[in-house]
């Protein structure tokens, strides 16, 4: 039988996996509505953004509970510190759906994607897709490998981003409205995927007591 | 005689004010970067975020060990927790000052921002400069007034933020390069603006144990 703490403590990661598949089932359709300029779709992720709010805020309180409540040390600890932090990166994650979305919003009934970047806003929508899926794993399963493995998916979602700015910065030959619209979508994009690593590295450390950067460096 | 305890609580406090300071001299030499197009600014910028960066972590791991060896409740408690979401805010407040240097560099000896958008940008980076010393202040001086004054310089980075892309969305006769630089430049300082709410909304969080926006309702 589990006692209070441990469920407390429990419940603490189980709520970051919710937040986490909630943030990426955002970004999923924030994609589609972009790319299919699917107006229902961006509207559920701009109303959805305030149910994480909440769910950031409640954790975030459940957390300091357990602080003062019962004082964890070790890896107790640095789950309910981590998850004090992560609260804030979800949350966050939350908002550049919501950003997307509202893009999609602006333009809606066009698309905000020209064909001509389409197939680079379609990879990115699967990495950061992917990306969260991973870290909800990650978190889920306590899954060093998969922690590990986010990171190449930055990669190349940073290498997407060059790619997009490059595309502008050479020629472009549709509208500066649609060039500051893809740039900051860009920007969403590769936000959000930055934001899915620093949950992959704070799990890393959170199991290991080890931050990222010395592991990489064994 | 402060006790072991208060000494390490106050030093987490001055690592705050500190750190606040830090990330608002990188703002204004990355703005002087910007406008006056002065490369040994922007490399100190960017070589100073790596020193912020040493600082977060630095507080961090002062803020953990206060946790598991001294058990802080109540307003201490706060404290604590505070500084371990603040010092992830500031880290960040830092990157953005990185990121506005990086582009004055990227575009020396040439100015990034043209005569025409100038004045938005004097005044964003004016705002921005204040908004870093005011909460640098309300950390100081547990000042509850300057924190909610940082909420209406808020305010102005939005409308600054809406004019610039509306200059920009409306028959913009500048570069596509210029546009995208803009567009980006833009966001950061609108982004570093929001840093510093959060951070003004977590000193009053940890002074009252009141959140701001129940705050507002009295």
């Amino acid at each position: 039988m589990r006692d209070s703490y441990h469920e407390a403590l429990d419940s603490v990661t189980d709520q970051l996996v919710t937040m986490m598949r909630a943030v990426g089932s955002m970004i999923d359709r924030a994609s589609s509505a972009l790319l299919d300029a699917d107006l229902g779709k961006a509207e559920s992720v701009i109303a959805q953004d305030e149910d994480i709010d909440a769910l950031a805020l409640e954790l975030e309180e459940r957390a300091t509970d357990l602080l003062a409540l019962q004082q964890p040390v070790a890896t107790d600890l640095r789950i309910v510190t981590g998850a004090l932090r992560s609260s804030a990166t979800i949350e966050r994650m939350g908002d550049l759906a919501r950003h997307v979305a509202k893009i999609a919003r602006m333009r809606y009934p066009e698309c905000a994607v020209p064909d001509s970047v389409r197939p680079i806003f379609v990879e990115m929508a699967a990495e950061a897709s992917l990306m969260a899926a991973r870290v909800g794993d990650v978190i889920a399963d306590q899954n060093l490998a998969l922690a590990l493995e986010v990171e190449t998916l930055d990669d190349r979602m940073d290498d997407l981003n060059v790619q997009l700015l490059h595309t502008l910065l050479s020629g472009w030959t549709g509208s500066v409205d649609q060039a500051v619209d893809l740039t900051l979508l860009s920007r969403f994009y590769e936000r959000y995927a930055d934001h899915a690593v620093s949950m992959a590295r704070r799990i890393v450390y959170t199991m290991t007591g080890t931050r990222y950067d010395e592991l990489e460096k064994r």
